[in-house]
């Protein structure tokens, strides 16, 4: 099959690699990194100089653990396996969270699901919910629902309203990018292929004090039961033979990145500016402006012909656009805002469009 | 934390790497292929040239089905899933098959284990299992026990012995470097950092037809269940983000290898080359000369100052060799006989040694 060249991809995950991980790649080669049993001395350090990469770019606190699986897909099913007697709530906002809870629901008796309104205020579904499900022991939400560029604007209200659940963020698409309140979550997942902007096949979990202590008494029944991922995380061994590579760029890359905080405003101020643009230009932007996500930006187009005809011009200059999700890829067209992607590209993209 | 350079791992997984393989890694970030969605028609067109690499190289028969998950530890997971209602039985000869074993009787009420007595012949062992356990449905075995450097040296016969059980054969460390008689299992699986010689973080699945038709209807309750494993494979898409570089290395480089049968063949005569040579030195090879295996080969120190001079030595010279696994691992060492290593590497450690 003949393939584009692609030189700026805005698709959602996999998504644009950061321009300095050919390097990376090509030095763990040459030292012969891949080589090396994954439990010596040497990939204990990268794996815990990752894990303290992981720490310092994303300002966690000091006593907070980090670990990684290998996606964030499987991460649900890890805690759907430590938790399938605890009554839980998940936040469904499309099909990423309406994936979660069915495996929750597989697993568990009482599974409870909250669409997400979009007409309706943030606020006021954290108020129902709250008094709705007071019981619950887990939350489980997703930050930016990623097939469709929507978001939970206020991820504090989670915390308020269930001050004694343990809550689980799903952050795929704005882990890397947008700052997080750490406090309003005790689990936090991604995989790396979003706003980390590395290849994909790896995912990082991240745990509070309070998850660490609840989850690592669990019977060790699978081979990536929590608690044996805790046990190892705490000695910075993997559970099995990992996705070496990404532990190593991640240990290798994170720290050479402008600060989160810097990231964090650049990816909000383009977002404005690709929002507005796409509305100037006549797209209908299908989410409500409160949910629309800063990350991943949603659009219609305006008929099949433009669909196709616009996505085969931009892939030909070696731009590849996100498409809908599922059934929506032929209507709609989604455009990461990552920060892998320089401003020339999205000057370039807008041009073209 | 100062590392050496490995020119030559004799690690016997994550292993050395086929030299070609720094190259492919090259091409597919100038092409920008791990920023494509992975359900593209590219991907789609890649993950089946990775399925039919996968095919030809091995000489599989045609009527099989390739899927990748992300490690063999995986795929003993999901074939327990499957499996919690079959009395089973495992050949358990080391610490591999050991934790297959346990994770299976986690799941299940009827998983049956015979240790290998390696001072019995096979065939006898055999023809007590198959009387012992004839009523199991569902038979497990590892090949090549890659922490002890043993082997079954006959895998047909536990098709003979359990004519109507599916047999489920991980094959971690044979797949790529032996023909295997395919005709004797009916699930294969791999992880690729093994004699396939490639970047840790992905593993083959083979499934028979019989397999395929077995499992395919099986009730779909988490993200990894086979049946939905088999539904995706079949129209040559991933389930979920996979380690993409993984998948394009195999479509990419497994058709420029020598035939199967000429790497078994070189395989087989350096293995004995090697068992000959270390007895020679004087060192004791713990395993019975019947269930050495032709790939991994283990041998043990005559005390811990010789352990620590001699790998620190080696490692100077950019040799890495393997460890014993777990509390052996200052008293023997393991010698991977992978194909991506050429002679001249055994050449030079064994005149180093």
């Amino acid at each position: 099959m003949e393939r584009q060249v692609i030189r700026y991809s805005f698709q959602p995950g996999p998504a644009q690699l950061y321009p300095e991980i050919a390097h990376h790649i090509q030095e763990a080669l040459n030292e012969g990194l891949l080589s090396r049993y994954h439990r010596d001395p040497v990939w204990k350090d990268l794996y815990r100089s990752a894990q303290e990469a992981v720490k310092t770019f994303l300002k966690l606190p000091a006593d907070w653990l980090v670990l990684f699986v290998s996606s964030a897909t499987e991460a649900w099913q890890i805690l759907i396996d430590a938790t399938t007697e605890s009554p839980s709530l998940h936040f469904v906002q499309g099909a990423f969270g309406e994936r979660w809870h069915t495996l929750q629901k597989n697993a568990s008796s009482f599974a409870f699901a909250h669409p997400v309104d979009e007409n309706l205020p943030w606020s006021e579904q954290i108020e129902t919910t709250s008094q709705k499900y007071a019981g619950v022991a887990f939350v489980g939400a997703v930050h930016v629902e990623t097939s469709r560029g929507a978001f939970l604007p206020d991820l504090r209200a989670l915390r308020e309203a269930f001050p004694s659940a343990l809550i689980a963020i799903d952050a795929t698409s704005s882990l890397g990018g947008l700052e997080l309140p750490w406090e309003a979550g005790d689990i936090w997942f991604a995989s790396v292929q979003k706003c980390l902007g590395l290849p994909p096949g790896l995912a990082v979990m991240i745990l509070s004090p309070a998850a660490e202590k609840r989850y690592k008494e669990y019977p060790r029944l699978r081979y990536n039961t929590l608690s044996y991922l805790i046990e190892k995380a705490q000695v910075h061994e993997p559970p099995y033979t990992p996705n070496l590579l990404g532990i190593y760029l991640l240990a290798r890359s994170l720290l050479d990145r402008p600060s989160l905080n810097t990231i964090h405003q650049h990816l909000e101020t383009r977002s404005r500016h690709l929002y507005q643009a796409l509305g100037e230009k006549g797209y209908v932007l299908p989410v409500p402006e409160a949910y629309r996500a800063p990350t991943v930006i949603l659009g219609a187009w305006k008929d099949a012909k433009e669909a196709s005809e616009k996505t085969k011009k931009l892939e030909k200059e070696g731009l590849y656009l996100g498409r809908g999700y599922g059934k929506e890829n032929q209507t709609h067209f989604r455009i990461a805002n990552f920060p892998a992607l320089p401003d020339e590209a999205y000057e370039e993209l807008l041009m073209r469009f």
